[in-house]
Protein backbone atom coordinates (compact mmCIF):
# COMPACT_ATOMS: atom_id res chain seq x y z
CA UNK A 1 0.00 0.00 0.00
CA UNK A 2 1.29 3.59 -0.76
CA UNK A 3 2.08 5.57 1.90
CA UNK A 4 3.30 9.06 1.63
CA UNK A 5 7.11 8.47 1.74
CA UNK A 6 8.88 4.92 1.34
CA UNK A 7 10.94 4.70 4.82
CA UNK A 8 11.74 1.51 4.40
CA UNK A 9 15.39 1.95 3.63
CA UNK A 10 15.46 4.79 6.77
CA UNK A 11 18.62 4.65 8.83
CA UNK A 12 15.68 5.45 12.03
CA UNK A 13 13.94 2.52 12.98
CA UNK A 14 10.96 4.81 14.11
CA UNK A 15 10.42 6.03 10.53
CA UNK A 16 10.64 2.34 9.55
CA UNK A 17 8.64 1.01 11.70
CA UNK A 18 6.23 3.52 10.42
CA UNK A 19 6.65 2.84 6.86
CA UNK A 20 5.20 -0.28 8.17
CA UNK A 21 2.23 0.53 10.33
CA UNK A 22 2.16 4.11 10.09
CA UNK A 23 -1.48 4.19 9.10
CA UNK A 24 -4.11 4.23 11.57
CA UNK A 25 -6.19 1.57 10.20
CA UNK A 26 -4.04 -1.26 10.43
CA UNK A 27 -3.19 -0.16 13.90
CA UNK A 28 -7.07 -0.70 14.85
CA UNK A 29 -7.16 -4.06 12.88
CA UNK A 30 -4.29 -4.63 14.86
CA UNK A 31 -6.18 -3.79 18.00
CA UNK A 32 -9.23 -6.05 16.67
CA UNK A 33 -6.63 -9.01 16.07
CA UNK A 34 -5.24 -8.83 19.60
CA UNK A 35 -8.66 -8.97 21.02
CA UNK A 36 -9.25 -12.21 18.82
CA UNK A 37 -10.71 -10.99 15.47
CA UNK A 38 -9.50 -13.28 12.60
CA UNK A 39 -12.24 -12.90 10.00
CA UNK A 40 -12.71 -10.15 7.04
CA UNK A 41 -16.38 -9.70 8.55
CA UNK A 42 -15.67 -9.41 11.66
CA UNK A 43 -12.86 -7.07 11.11
CA UNK A 44 -15.63 -5.08 8.81
CA UNK A 45 -18.25 -5.10 11.14
CA UNK A 46 -16.24 -4.33 14.47
CA UNK A 47 -14.35 -1.68 13.06
CA UNK A 48 -17.07 -0.22 10.71
CA UNK A 49 -14.80 0.05 8.05
CA UNK A 50 -15.49 0.15 4.49
CA UNK A 51 -14.58 -2.22 1.81
CA UNK A 52 -12.35 -0.55 -0.17
CA UNK A 53 -10.08 0.16 3.03
CA UNK A 54 -10.02 -3.16 4.26
CA UNK A 55 -9.29 -5.12 1.27
CA UNK A 56 -6.33 -3.53 0.98
CA UNK A 57 -4.98 -3.34 4.62
CA UNK A 58 -5.36 -6.98 4.47
CA UNK A 59 -3.01 -8.10 2.16
CA UNK A 60 -0.53 -5.01 3.09
CA UNK A 61 -0.80 -6.03 6.38
CA UNK A 62 0.25 -9.78 5.13
CA UNK A 63 2.86 -8.72 2.79
CA UNK A 64 4.48 -6.39 5.70
CA UNK A 65 4.22 -10.19 8.11
CA UNK A 66 2.15 -8.57 10.65
CA UNK A 67 -0.60 -11.07 9.99
CA UNK A 68 -0.30 -14.54 7.99
CA UNK A 69 -3.33 -15.73 5.77
CA UNK A 70 -4.63 -19.33 6.85
CA UNK A 71 -7.03 -20.82 5.70
CA UNK A 72 -10.45 -22.48 7.48
CA UNK A 73 -13.39 -25.08 6.14
CA UNK A 74 -16.60 -22.86 5.71
CA UNK A 75 -19.80 -24.66 5.22
CA UNK A 76 -20.07 -23.79 1.95
CA UNK A 77 -16.47 -23.07 0.57
CA UNK A 78 -12.68 -22.37 1.97
CA UNK A 79 -11.95 -19.16 3.45
CA UNK A 80 -9.69 -17.53 5.01
CA UNK A 81 -8.55 -16.01 8.46
CA UNK A 82 -5.89 -13.66 8.88
CA UNK A 83 -3.59 -14.69 12.29
CA UNK A 84 -1.34 -12.44 13.85
CA UNK A 85 2.27 -12.89 13.44
CA UNK A 86 4.83 -12.50 16.18
CA UNK A 87 6.03 -9.53 14.91
CA UNK A 88 1.92 -8.06 14.91
CA UNK A 89 1.94 -9.55 18.02
CA UNK A 90 4.79 -7.39 19.28
CA UNK A 91 3.28 -4.22 18.58
CA UNK A 92 1.12 -4.61 21.01
CA UNK A 93 3.32 -1.72 23.44
CA UNK A 94 2.32 0.70 20.50
CA UNK A 95 -1.46 0.19 20.92
CA UNK A 96 -0.58 0.36 24.82
CA UNK A 97 1.35 3.53 24.32
CA UNK A 98 -1.19 4.77 22.20
CA UNK A 99 -3.88 3.61 24.86
CA UNK A 100 -2.51 5.21 27.85
CA UNK A 101 -1.65 8.63 26.04
CA UNK A 102 -5.30 8.45 25.09
CA UNK A 103 -6.44 7.85 28.86
CA UNK A 104 -4.25 10.58 29.77
CA UNK A 105 -4.54 13.42 27.19
CA UNK A 106 -8.67 12.91 25.52
CA UNK A 107 -11.70 12.62 26.38
CA UNK A 108 -14.24 9.65 26.20
CA UNK A 109 -17.36 10.09 25.41
CA UNK A 110 -19.48 8.78 28.35
CA UNK A 111 -17.40 9.99 31.95
CA UNK A 112 -16.76 6.44 33.28
CA UNK A 113 -15.39 4.69 30.24
CA UNK A 114 -11.91 3.69 30.82
CA UNK A 115 -9.61 1.13 29.05
CA UNK A 116 -6.81 -0.26 30.75
CA UNK A 117 -4.00 -2.82 31.20
CA UNK A 118 -4.04 -5.97 33.00
CA UNK A 119 -1.01 -8.45 33.76
CA UNK A 120 -2.97 -11.75 33.91
CA UNK A 121 -0.23 -13.89 35.34
CA UNK A 122 -0.15 -11.65 38.30
CA UNK A 123 -3.49 -9.81 38.00
CA UNK A 124 -2.08 -6.34 38.35
CA UNK A 125 -2.97 -3.52 35.97
CA UNK A 126 -0.21 -2.08 34.61
CA UNK A 127 0.20 1.60 33.65
CA UNK A 128 3.44 0.64 31.31
CA UNK A 129 3.01 0.00 27.89
CA UNK A 130 5.50 -3.03 27.83
CA UNK A 131 6.48 -3.98 31.46
CA UNK A 132 4.10 -4.98 34.69
CA UNK A 133 4.28 -2.52 36.93
CA UNK A 134 3.95 -4.99 39.66
CA UNK A 135 6.11 -7.81 38.75
CA UNK A 136 8.34 -6.34 36.40
CA UNK A 137 7.37 -9.07 33.61
CA UNK A 138 7.78 -7.92 29.93
CA UNK A 139 4.27 -7.65 28.80
CA UNK A 140 3.44 -10.24 26.03
CA UNK A 141 0.27 -10.43 24.52
CA UNK A 142 -0.69 -13.71 25.30
CA UNK A 143 -0.07 -12.69 29.15
CA UNK A 144 -2.30 -9.61 28.83
CA UNK A 145 -5.62 -8.43 29.23
CA UNK A 146 -7.54 -4.93 28.39
CA UNK A 147 -10.07 -3.86 30.55
CA UNK A 148 -12.91 -2.35 28.21
CA UNK A 149 -14.94 -0.93 31.44
CA UNK A 150 -18.12 -0.12 28.91
CA UNK A 151 -18.14 -3.72 28.02
CA UNK A 152 -17.26 -5.97 30.37
CA UNK A 153 -16.15 -6.14 34.21
CA UNK A 154 -12.83 -8.40 33.77
CA UNK A 155 -9.86 -7.84 31.32
CA UNK A 156 -10.56 -9.36 27.73
CA UNK A 157 -7.23 -11.93 27.09
CA UNK A 158 -5.50 -10.80 23.83
CA UNK A 159 -4.41 -13.26 21.49
CA UNK A 160 -0.69 -13.70 20.67
CA UNK A 161 0.85 -14.59 17.73
CA UNK A 162 -1.38 -17.72 16.19
CA UNK A 163 -0.82 -21.39 14.77
CA UNK B 1 -6.14 18.15 9.57
CA UNK B 2 -9.00 15.66 7.97
CA UNK B 3 -8.31 12.44 8.64
CA UNK B 4 -9.89 9.06 7.07
CA UNK B 5 -12.07 8.77 9.96
CA UNK B 6 -12.94 10.69 12.80
CA UNK B 7 -12.37 9.29 15.94
CA UNK B 8 -12.03 12.20 18.27
CA UNK B 9 -15.16 10.36 20.05
CA UNK B 10 -14.43 7.07 19.94
CA UNK B 11 -15.05 5.16 23.23
CA UNK B 12 -11.60 3.50 23.03
CA UNK B 13 -8.56 5.57 23.76
CA UNK B 14 -6.40 4.11 21.01
CA UNK B 15 -9.08 5.17 18.54
CA UNK B 16 -9.00 8.74 20.11
CA UNK B 17 -4.78 8.78 19.90
CA UNK B 18 -5.05 7.96 16.58
CA UNK B 19 -7.51 10.83 15.85
CA UNK B 20 -4.81 13.12 16.55
CA UNK B 21 -1.23 11.38 15.66
CA UNK B 22 -2.19 8.55 13.32
CA UNK B 23 -0.29 10.29 10.79
CA UNK B 24 3.36 9.05 10.38
CA UNK B 25 4.83 12.55 9.65
CA UNK B 26 3.28 13.91 13.01
CA UNK B 27 4.72 11.13 14.79
CA UNK B 28 8.29 11.71 12.52
CA UNK B 29 7.73 15.95 13.42
CA UNK B 30 7.84 14.56 17.41
CA UNK B 31 10.31 12.66 16.69
CA UNK B 32 12.10 15.51 16.04
CA UNK B 33 10.43 18.04 18.57
CA UNK B 34 11.96 15.73 21.31
CA UNK B 35 15.39 16.09 19.70
CA UNK B 36 15.43 19.76 20.16
CA UNK B 37 14.08 20.65 16.49
CA UNK B 38 11.89 24.11 17.02
CA UNK B 39 12.38 25.93 13.81
CA UNK B 40 10.13 25.37 10.66
CA UNK B 41 13.26 25.32 8.64
CA UNK B 42 14.49 23.31 10.72
CA UNK B 43 11.99 20.58 10.66
CA UNK B 44 11.80 21.23 6.62
CA UNK B 45 15.27 20.36 5.99
CA UNK B 46 15.69 17.91 9.02
CA UNK B 47 12.81 15.93 7.82
CA UNK B 48 13.24 16.55 4.00
CA UNK B 49 9.64 17.13 3.78
CA UNK B 50 7.76 18.82 1.34
CA UNK B 51 6.61 22.55 2.44
CA UNK B 52 3.04 21.93 1.79
CA UNK B 53 2.92 18.45 3.92
CA UNK B 54 4.97 20.55 6.79
CA UNK B 55 2.77 23.43 6.49
CA UNK B 56 -0.44 22.18 6.91
CA UNK B 57 1.29 19.73 9.80
CA UNK B 58 2.71 21.88 12.21
CA UNK B 59 -0.91 24.15 13.37
CA UNK B 60 -2.53 21.06 13.44
CA UNK B 61 -0.21 19.71 15.94
CA UNK B 62 -0.75 23.19 17.46
CA UNK B 63 -4.36 22.90 17.39
CA UNK B 64 -4.22 19.24 18.70
CA UNK B 65 -2.10 20.40 21.67
CA UNK B 66 0.89 18.59 21.02
CA UNK B 67 3.21 22.06 20.14
CA UNK B 68 2.56 25.51 21.23
CA UNK B 69 3.58 28.61 18.79
CA UNK B 70 6.42 31.00 20.65
CA UNK B 71 7.27 33.63 19.30
CA UNK B 72 11.15 34.61 19.20
CA UNK B 73 12.84 37.86 17.66
CA UNK B 74 15.07 36.97 14.29
CA UNK B 75 17.40 39.42 12.73
CA UNK B 76 14.53 41.19 10.49
CA UNK B 77 11.24 40.38 11.87
CA UNK B 78 9.58 38.06 14.39
CA UNK B 79 9.04 34.60 13.93
CA UNK B 80 7.75 31.40 15.57
CA UNK B 81 9.14 28.64 17.48
CA UNK B 82 7.17 25.48 17.91
CA UNK B 83 7.65 24.41 21.40
CA UNK B 84 6.55 20.49 22.58
CA UNK B 85 3.89 20.97 24.89
CA UNK B 86 3.51 18.23 28.15
CA UNK B 87 1.14 16.04 26.06
CA UNK B 88 3.44 16.60 22.87
CA UNK B 89 6.33 15.10 25.28
CA UNK B 90 3.99 12.07 26.72
CA UNK B 91 4.09 10.89 23.08
CA UNK B 92 7.57 9.53 23.65
CA UNK B 93 6.68 6.03 24.83
CA UNK B 94 4.78 5.83 21.36
CA UNK B 95 7.61 6.97 19.85
CA UNK B 96 10.31 4.46 21.81
CA UNK B 97 7.83 1.59 21.35
CA UNK B 98 7.98 2.17 17.46
CA UNK B 99 11.76 2.40 17.50
CA UNK B 100 12.24 -0.72 19.61
CA UNK B 101 9.99 -2.93 17.06
CA UNK B 102 11.91 -1.35 14.17
CA UNK B 103 14.83 -2.22 15.98
CA UNK B 104 13.52 -5.96 16.52
CA UNK B 105 11.68 -6.21 13.34
CA UNK B 106 13.50 -4.08 10.33
CA UNK B 107 16.28 -4.40 9.05
CA UNK B 108 18.68 -0.70 8.85
CA UNK B 109 20.60 -0.06 6.11
CA UNK B 110 23.91 -0.52 7.19
CA UNK B 111 24.54 -3.57 9.68
CA UNK B 112 26.12 -1.26 12.81
CA UNK B 113 23.61 1.24 12.66
CA UNK B 114 21.51 1.33 15.75
CA UNK B 115 19.37 3.18 18.17
CA UNK B 116 18.73 2.76 21.58
CA UNK B 117 16.96 4.32 24.82
CA UNK B 118 18.88 5.86 27.67
CA UNK B 119 17.67 6.75 31.07
CA UNK B 120 20.21 9.90 31.83
CA UNK B 121 19.62 9.85 35.70
CA UNK B 122 21.20 6.25 35.94
CA UNK B 123 23.05 6.14 32.82
CA UNK B 124 21.61 2.66 31.74
CA UNK B 125 20.13 1.82 28.06
CA UNK B 126 16.39 0.65 28.55
CA UNK B 127 14.64 -1.76 26.68
CA UNK B 128 11.62 -0.32 28.14
CA UNK B 129 9.00 2.59 26.06
CA UNK B 130 8.23 3.99 29.17
CA UNK B 131 10.50 2.80 31.92
CA UNK B 132 13.72 2.60 32.97
CA UNK B 133 15.16 -1.01 32.63
CA UNK B 134 17.38 -0.41 35.42
CA UNK B 135 16.35 1.42 37.75
CA UNK B 136 12.18 1.08 37.25
CA UNK B 137 11.60 4.55 36.90
CA UNK B 138 9.38 6.55 34.37
CA UNK B 139 10.96 7.56 31.14
CA UNK B 140 10.10 11.20 31.09
CA UNK B 141 11.65 12.86 28.05
CA UNK B 142 13.94 14.91 30.01
CA UNK B 143 15.57 12.40 31.44
CA UNK B 144 16.10 10.16 28.58
CA UNK B 145 18.81 10.57 25.43
CA UNK B 146 18.57 8.80 22.39
CA UNK B 147 22.20 7.00 20.86
CA UNK B 148 22.52 6.54 17.30
CA UNK B 149 25.10 5.10 16.60
CA UNK B 150 25.66 6.91 13.53
CA UNK B 151 26.05 9.97 14.57
CA UNK B 152 27.12 9.91 18.01
CA UNK B 153 29.02 7.73 20.65
CA UNK B 154 26.75 9.05 23.78
CA UNK B 155 22.84 9.30 24.06
CA UNK B 156 21.22 12.84 22.50
CA UNK B 157 19.48 14.35 25.48
CA UNK B 158 15.74 14.89 24.51
CA UNK B 159 14.14 18.07 25.56
CA UNK B 160 10.72 17.63 27.46
CA UNK B 161 7.97 20.23 27.53
CA UNK B 162 9.01 23.71 26.59
CA UNK B 163 8.36 27.05 28.39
Amino acid sequence: MPLRSDWSGATCPIARSLDVVGDPWMLLILRHALLGVRRYEDFRTGLGVADNVLSRRLPAMVDAGLLRKVPYRGEQRSHYEYVLTEAGADLLPVLNALLLWGEKHTTAPAENDEMSIWHQPCGARSNSADVCSNCGETLRAQDVGWLRSWRTAAPEPLTGAGI
